[in-house]
């Protein structure tokens, strides 16, 4: 067996948290659940965390990490003045994202709520600004006359509520890989936003 | 004040509990929240329900009727063989039961995962028939050549995701009616599945 040192330990605790606070949600686990995942005691488990809540954080604080800088990669290497390939670019970044760690993103869409004071403000400002990056590429697409919507806003939720919906279902082993799941929802993402010219 | 029966009484347990387990999250939240919310004895509530899980099974199984009897009523009053308005009123009747009672519609979506045994099978049943009927009405689509669907599995899920997330951000007091949000929700879903031919 390797050594391990502490980051690698943190980073395999903050997997094995993930994987049962998507399964059970954040409340319905316990640190002793942790633990028991890990084969750790409890005592030893507490040397690299400070609290159930303190993981969570990290969790959610290095997705939303991960979907900023995802979008932002993608961003940069989309053509600047075409709203669709920018919009898809957005979108098969976003889907990678979660298809890479359904875990990891699961928890961020689900269980963020459960940060308290200031950690709780942070993440929802992030999720503010991702959102309004979003919805600032659609208002470009309709300025430049490629989408059609009524209301970008509705739009940019509706979106991000069926990306995020990956999160739950969409595993590693299953019958798609993470490059059909981006090509499928991107195609998808892009009709919704155009209009039906039949 | 009036003199509450039972009945009202359970279902005002119900609806405090749904916007308490919305909010907070099911396992978060405890009888003791639910009693005070009520300005109600823990004791002198568990004369009203046997359990919290009893409670969450109650707005489960409701909400899942009210999903179920609001498609069955809307494609029965659509026409047989148009499956662009089949899609659209499933959709808008879907959005309908999600507006009329966001609390009750959100712990169905966020909470269900916390029932157990039969309770759980039953639900995960109901889920399974009801995505398999909008999985049902894209097929017809595609066969009438209405819908161009890579996968109409994948397309069925997105859908249902994105509607279902209306139930986190919603409210009756917020900028839009029901019926807004229905209609908007209904046109992006049809542009969803419909070829942009631009």
């Amino acid at each position: 067996m390797t050594m391990l040192t502490d980051a690698p330990r943190r980073r395999q605790i903050e997997d094995v948290a993930s994987a049962l606070f998507r399964a059970s949600g954040y409340s319905a686990t316990s640190v002793r659940d942790i633990a028991r995942a890990l084969d750790m005691q409890g005592a030893s488990l507490y040397s690299h965390m400070a609290s159930k809540e303190d993981v969570l954080w990290s969790i959610v604080d290095r997705a939303a990490s991960a979907f900023e800088e995802a979008a932002e990669l993608a961003l940069e290497a989309a053509p600047a003045r075409d709203p669709r390939a920018r919009v898809m670019a957005l979108v098969r970044a976003h889907v990678g994202v979660i298809a890479r760690d359904p875990g990891q993103a699961s928890v961020f869409v689900a269980e963020w709520r459960h940060l308290a004071g200031d950690r709780r403000a942070a993440i929802l400002e992030r999720r503010d600004a991702y959102e309004a990056r979003l919805r600032s590429l659609l208002a470009d697409g309709m300025a430049a006359g490629e989408f059609a919507l009524a209301d970008p806003a509705i739009a940019a939720t509706f979106l991000l509520s069926a990306l995020n919906g990956a999160a739950t279902w969409y595993r590693e082993d299953g019958r798609m890989s993470a490059d059909q799941l981006a090509d499928q929802y991107a195609d998808l993402a892009l009709r919704t936003l155009t209009e039906d010219t039949r």
